[in-house]
């Protein structure tokens, strides 16, 4: 059978090179979590991925001699607390890239990947954009802004997109680092995710400080404007005794501004690490006849980190978010929020890297 | 590039933790199957997982020092007659877990799992639950019932719940074994299979014997007594040239009770194992105004399972299931049994696991 | 915790057998493409599997000793630009099968797998029915023909079969390859893709040259003559500096033919290989009162391949299809092509073995 197999395939070398180089690893991360909501009462629950996202990674790089090296990484994500994956439709969705990378010249990757403008956020959230106390807790569609005017409950880009071809700058470039990320429609719809996408960011990293920008401009076919802009531009200072960072993260679409503000702390105590964020949305301009003027949020997050080992850690978060004239949650909490309510989360979690 | 990985995932030592301790494996199992149904006719089929339930198992475990350890355990369903997940929204729904295990104070698990009951009566049945004489086919929510008034065509928790927190015995406790599973609701709906569970199991092993008893309760709001309760008591000896178990298991629902007993049988003959059982599901009490007494059914399965090799298996098994008042079938047969009919199931399959 | 789940298990020695000869390896492949449809523009995109299809493999087999061998085989489709699983109801089916093997038997196959005549077409393309100028861009559903009759747009078996038992002839049968395939509907419908199936491909190889022939034979509740056939024969003679294939591939069902006509070449350069097919379809007879005489198109392919190494390649390919009362298309285009219209395809990508 292995000579009909090698005919079928034609002339791929596949099976003598199968298993090489292929490392399976991922994390799992499970917690409980209390959230309550003003007037609402509380409620409990099992959650996945509160201090990194529970997920599997299947990936892999061959050295093609010289300055060259291939390489793939296949992402999913799982929800540790029900056994699902975080995407039925697109197994891979956490990403899926092919590159080709060289020393001197940097990374050419194609595929499903980070947008330029969360990437740059994100490294600077001492709670990596999840849990209780994450900064996504205000990039959401659920208030009347930019990002729901641009998506409405479609798959947006905030996060990641699919068909990017990007050009990734190489490391040592003297403390530079960045790239640049191009993806096209497809004459897809806005419904199933697919917009064209341009995004670039540059950084400057030396000694203990890091300074960094980044914009993602984002078309589609839902809007009547059509033009979606996250721009974000941050920096973080190591102190010693404690690392600190500052963010802005702005999202534009025709008349109507979100401004995230993001200011963070990580704290090495003995075994572990104390992290404190502080989150402010804000909302300007208008949709259609509504002024957004005067809507905004705050959220205040510290935690706890107890690492067991370097793969395992044990951690515990509390969250406190304000709203004015918005309702944003901290989620898992029994819904409803009025506008203008409070909600506050607590959790405690492990977290296992594999 | 690992530098802004590095940081984008903040302070987590992933990239050089990956990989380490984990575990892929599972098991592959194929049969060809002949149902016949009483004034029906018959029907052949390929089948997955009649020896042992096709699956991948991705897992893993850390030694922490001391007397500490951590683990994961992903494992998901599949179909081999078609390459379906079993779950396609679901993925890893066999389970999805994260513990902190101790061996002096027992395991602490997060995620989904098999609830306490299954675990009890799964074991004291010689044909695993699965194939066309395992119990299951008496666990079922066709036949109006405890079951099927608790959770109608909603995912229910005979088998697994999700979200759920158990502690686990550790090994070793004077011959005790067993523990305790907690899963709230999670304000979901009957649905989706989110239900609100506590459960228990309480075992003792001595030399070749083994008593066990364990209770699930499930609350969820399809219910308008909202109680479903699955106990079972059960015991095994090994006699040496024949190992016999003795099981009952009983569902309540408001004023419906369904209450399956089983006895089993295994026989070791030379590289194999001659294997059979008798089940009989008895019905009684009322849903709404139907009464339910008279209603029962009973199966008689036969098999043979002949090792290849430590891994790999040929077996073949036969199943006799009689009706009074009831339509159960051997799974893969013409549908559209009458009451009181008969159905009788035949397969010869492998079973390897990897 | 291991002794109670050993006893879940039954006697399975599922643990201490885990992990013993699993090979997870597979294909990233992704390119850029542009395609221009006559009258309508183009389009570019992004797209998975132009050289190869993308996909992650599961497998493995045990040595049972003397003459024979178990294992086992599970491969997933991955689409590299949008990181969904090609199938997401079908996670493994692009093949999930579980072998019985003699050296001197040959292999007992079970489970979803390719069709004979499929087996016996694609390795006589030298696109391997996949990218712009694949042979499969004329195995459609589309055109008013045998496919469309047959199947309509639900799964059909063009490609592959569920629920299939297989024999495979063991190598070295002086020079001769096949086997046969079976398939039962098991009661399916034609919507989810369970047909009977029966087929047999025959093949002798002998020094540089194959010749080979195949039938499948679909019947299903969907067509009135519930009779779909597609026959292949085809041969390959290897010259040395150039390798030529010929392959015919009639499809019939009622009244209606279509014949594919393929001549394909590949020219070892250095370290890659030029490759170039023509393919013709062509209809006949009638489909109710339409009368398909006169229907044809032809398709043109040229491509380079060039090794980086055993494991990675770049490739570029260009395509050509020029239809007579059909609309066939080079996929990933502008929609909307008339009848009698031509295509055009350009793609470069990169195709990278683990």
């Amino acid at each position: 059978m292995k000579a009909m197999l090698g005919l079928a395939l034609g002339t791929i070398p596949v099976a003598a090179a199968w298993a090489q180089g292929v490392t399976l690893g991922g994390i799992a991360d499970s917690a409980i979590r209390h959230v309550r909501n003003e007037g609402l009462g509380g409620m409990s629950s099992l959650v996945s991925g509160s201090n990194a996202t529970s997920r599997i990674v299947l990936r892999g790089t061959e050295n093609l001699g010289g300055d060259l090296s291939a390489g793939f990484h296949l992402e999913s994500g799982v929800a540790l607390d029900t056994g699902a994956s975080t995407s039925s439709t697109n197994f891979w969705d956490r990403r899926a890239t092919l590159s080709l990378a060289s020393k001197a010249w940097g990374e050419l990757r194609l595929g499903r990947d980070y947008v330029p403008s969360y990437v740059n956020w994100v490294r600077f959230d001492p709670f990596s954009h999840v849990g209780v106390a994450g900064s996504n807790n205000f990039v959401s569609a659920t208030p009347t802004g930019p990002i729901r005017s641009a998506f409405g409950s479609a798959p947006n880009t905030t996060t990641r997109t699919s068909n990017s071809l990007q050009w990734l700058l190489p490391a040592g470039w003297g403390g530079l680092e960045g790239g640049v990320m191009a993806a096209e429609d497809e004459n897809g719809t806005a419904a199933n995710g697919q917009h064209q996408v341009r995004g670039a960011r540059l950084g400057y990293a030396a000694g203990p400080g890091v300074v960094s920008a980044a914009v993602t401009r984002t078309r589609n076919d839902l809007t009547t404007t059509d033009r979606f802009d996250d721009r974000v531009v941050a920096g973080l200072y190591d102190f010693g005794p404690v690392r600190v960072s500052l963010a802005l993260r702005r999202f534009d679409q025709a008349n109507a501004t979100q401004n995230n503000l993001l200011v963070g702390a990580w704290i090495p105590v003995g075994n572990g690490e104390i992290k404190a964020s502080w989150v402010r949305a804000k909302f300007s301009g208008r949709v259609g006849a509504t002024a957004l003027e005067g809507r905004r949020a705050h959220q205040l997050g510290l935690g706890y980190v107890h690492n067991l080992s370097k793969r395992t850690a044990l951690y515990g978060t509390l969250s406190h978010i304000d709203n004015r004239g918005l309702a944003y949650v901290v989620p898992g909490g029994p819904s409803g929020l009025a506008a203008g309510g409070s909600s506050r989360g607590v959790e405690m979690g492990m977290r296992h890297s594999f």
